[in-house]
């Protein structure tokens, strides 16, 4: 591919450049193309690379040449100190779920599918569609694309019984990611300070966009089979709270999914505490041996403020997601998101509609299930053969993680970095509790890189650990 | 273009839909195909959005047909009253500049160029290469690619003179847009009550983050030659302000460019208080008959925040842009962008770049300053022709906008929908004030569309003037 010979002839220029005196020439174009045996426009695509780097500069008619290197000098910023005063809320620094790690480790921590698990096909020829129409070149409106906010509702819609009012394609406001929902949800909905119940554990991102709206998070237990309802009951008695937050559909980590019964006793506890339920649907398309059931589906009060993102399970890099809302909680939310960032992308809008309305998008799902499935279950027997002091709660429905006890005591910071250094990336579970972990707990992603390697990456888990048990 | 032709036939559907009983059959693909002279795949195209819409169902080997429209019964939210509580600060409802509006109005109230000012062909070209590539399926590092946060520090340090240490790439943290940078920095920066400084008038986006992150806006007057330092040094004094947003370079709304003896004045302000300036430099690629010349350039010890946007030179569906920070401000920035978004589309970043990077970027900013150059004389003599009682106190050295005082006592809103009525959008200079207008002002957009008819839109806009008057 085009890029890829581009960016392997950037990364060895980089290389020589960083070892050449300023003012060398470059190579020729010519000797450039025969060397890389690339063409002329894939030189001259790295070439441009490394010039808007300013690490080389053209001189018309002469050649190009290395450039300059300006001298840093050690700058103090201590004066920022005084004019910054103290955070509002200190925000923790990034996650592991989000790291980039080379290509050689055993990836078992990240947020994200694998790229082989995503509609690769059905997203390039969506985006290339999307590049050569109006929507290239024009700006959304606010709330989203009228087609999109459609699709949304209907997606909703289409799990809402008799007798409930399915949701209007005005309910929806598009986001960019699902992130920035949770953001403007909890700025919206919950004063700074207020509190917010959430369920624990939960979603760092969650954790964190609370973090950064200032509230006030109070823990509500939840297990294989979700919250108990008399315990949420308590939790809005005792703190005041209008909000609860939740996954009711394969929770991260734990891959938990209500049942069904629980839909209705969360939303009497809710109704009779004139709450609002926050439910992210972040795994709507994850499922593997049940499907996602939205609680929303079964409110027309305006109780359940529903988010569901396609950026997982489309593409990262198709950051498109949907709050669903009704009365003043929507147009508060609104509000928020022109102040915070006015509209979404109409090129990603529209290559997200594109790909989910597609034939194939039923096929590619149809595909992942079972995808997921088989690596799920590799991963799972992995852990059982080579972690048999280790226990795997439950085998979750659907989502893309298996929440992992392991024996209390365990010291979890240590056997992360442990297993990092013998090349498996691990995630620890204390990042997934807004409180103190109620366990020693490690996340493992079964939807990365290289299945082929679970195997081996549960042994060098269960090595780690043998030896800081013993 | 397919896109446009099955927006047609959309269209045309929608309408005959919405008067067709409910599980009527719709005409064959291949009755339709021949009705719109479409092709069979536009066709499917154009019904599978209204399956996405819920206006149709395709049941299988049977044919297509309109869905049962399922009636809502009015909702009562009341109860969200108590739930919401007040509002931490009331977001004031979209403002003119965000307006969509019908093809046959002339729209002089626009916040974006016209589609014919925007690098068209550049844009889908590197969209569609960007499709090809690895970025259309890869999550971003939080702070940005590494190769266009060097492309910004770049841009930035072309202009930084000879002992002023250049901004580094790892000081650059795209963004999905300028206005979600504007609420990361004023949440960052400014606590929720603390006071930030804002010239005045300035742009309404600005003053509509400031709302939403709670702090208290100061305004300090700013002119065709920008802010009196000794004004600003009192503002500083008086407020105990640590932070002040300015627009150096082509104000919006008034066009205004800071003499450059200014910049170091300001900085010097800046200084003595220990403050940043938020240099929000929205217009860099809008010079008309100057260049654009940051302040940030002559700043290396992080008091300048620079701010500087993609999205309006090169395409409104392409939401990148940056903040270059240093120091701890950069740090809690950073913080408050991976809470809030995480990280910004792949895809919308390496086709940014490649447009900024490609020779044909030179070229159309070359043919744009002379565009906006026409454009803007064009409007300025038909406000001087028309409204003989306004005055344009000065005629911008960049940026896109006029901006018009008329006769004291001139009731603006009316004038706006007596305008309107008669089929010209304008926007009311009220928006870009943080506190009262310091007078009656419109804001007149010569980059919008259709500068063939900026004569009658002033003629209307004079005869409403008259009458008003009168």
């Amino acid at each position: 591919m085009k890029n890829d010979s581009s960016a392997r002839i950037v990364g060895s220029l980089r290389t020589w450049v960083s070892t050449a005196a300023p003012g060398t020439r470059l190579p020729s174009t010519r000797e450039l193309v025969s060397r890389h045996r690339a063409s002329p426009v894939t030189v001259q695509r790295a070439l441009r690379t490394l010039t808007g780097e300013g690490l080389i500069e053209a001189r018309p008619g002469v050649g190009t040449f290395v450039r300059e290197a300006r001298i840093a000098r050690p700058a103090d910023y201590g004066w920022q100190t005084a004019a910054l005063r103290s955070p509002r809320s200190r925000i923790e620094p990034m996650p592991a779920a989000l790291r980039s790690t080379p290509n050689d480790v055993i990836a078992l921590h990240a947020g994200y599918p694998d790229a082989e698990l995503l509609p690769a096909r059905l997203v390039r020829a969506a985006l290339t569609r999307a590049a050569r129409g109006d929507a290239a070149l024009t700006r959304s409106p606010v709330a989203g694309l009228p087609e999109l906010q459609s699709w949304f509702a209907r997606e909703l819609g289409a799990a809402t019984p008799a007798g409930i009012t399915p949701p209007a394609p005005s309910d929806v406001i598009v986001l960019p990611g699902s992130q920035s929902g949770l953001s403007s949800i909890f700025r919206s909905l919950v004063a700074p300070g207020q509190p917010l119940l959430m369920e624990s554990p939960t979603y760092w991102g969650a954790i964190l966009a609370a973090q950064q709206a200032g509230v006030r998070v109070v823990p509500v237990p939840s297990g294989p089979t979700g919250p108990d309802p008399a315990e949420l009951a308590r939790a809005f008695e005792e703190s005041g709270a209008r909000v609860f937050y939740a996954q009711p559909n394969y929770a991260n980590p734990t891959g938990a999914q209500w049942p069904v019964e629980l839909h209705g006793q969360v939303l009497e506890v809710v109704r009779s505490y004139g709450a609002f339920v926050v439910e992210d649907d972040w795994a709507h398309d994850f499922g593997i041996t049940t499907s996602a059931t939205p609680v929303a589906a079964h409110d027309d009060a305006g109780h359940v403020v529903y988010l569901r993102s396609l950026t997982k399970s489309v593409s990262p890099s198709i950051r498109v997601a949907a709050v669903i809302a009704r009365g003043p909680a929507r147009e508060r939310i609104l509000a928020d998101r022109g102040a915070e960032s006015m509209y979404v992308s109409s090129l990603l809008q529209v290559a997200a509609l594109e790909v989910v309305t597609q034939p194939g998008w039923r096929t590619h799902q149809r595909g992942l299930r079972d995808q997921l499935q088989s690596r799920r279950d590799l991963l799972a027997s992995a852990v059982r053969e080579h972690l048999p002091a280790a226990a795997v709660e439950q085998l979750p429905p659907g989502g893309l993680n298996l929440w992992v006890r392991l024996p209390d005591g365990t010291d979890v910071p240590r056997l992360v970095s442990d297993c990092e250094r013998a090349g498996v990336v691990i995630a620890s579970g204390a990042e997934w509790f807004p409180a103190e972990p109620a366990g020693p707990f490690i996340r493992l992603n079964y939807a990365g890189p290289n299945p082929a390697r679970f195997g081996e990456g549960a042994q060098v888990i269960g090595a780690a650990l043998a030896r800081l048990v013993a």
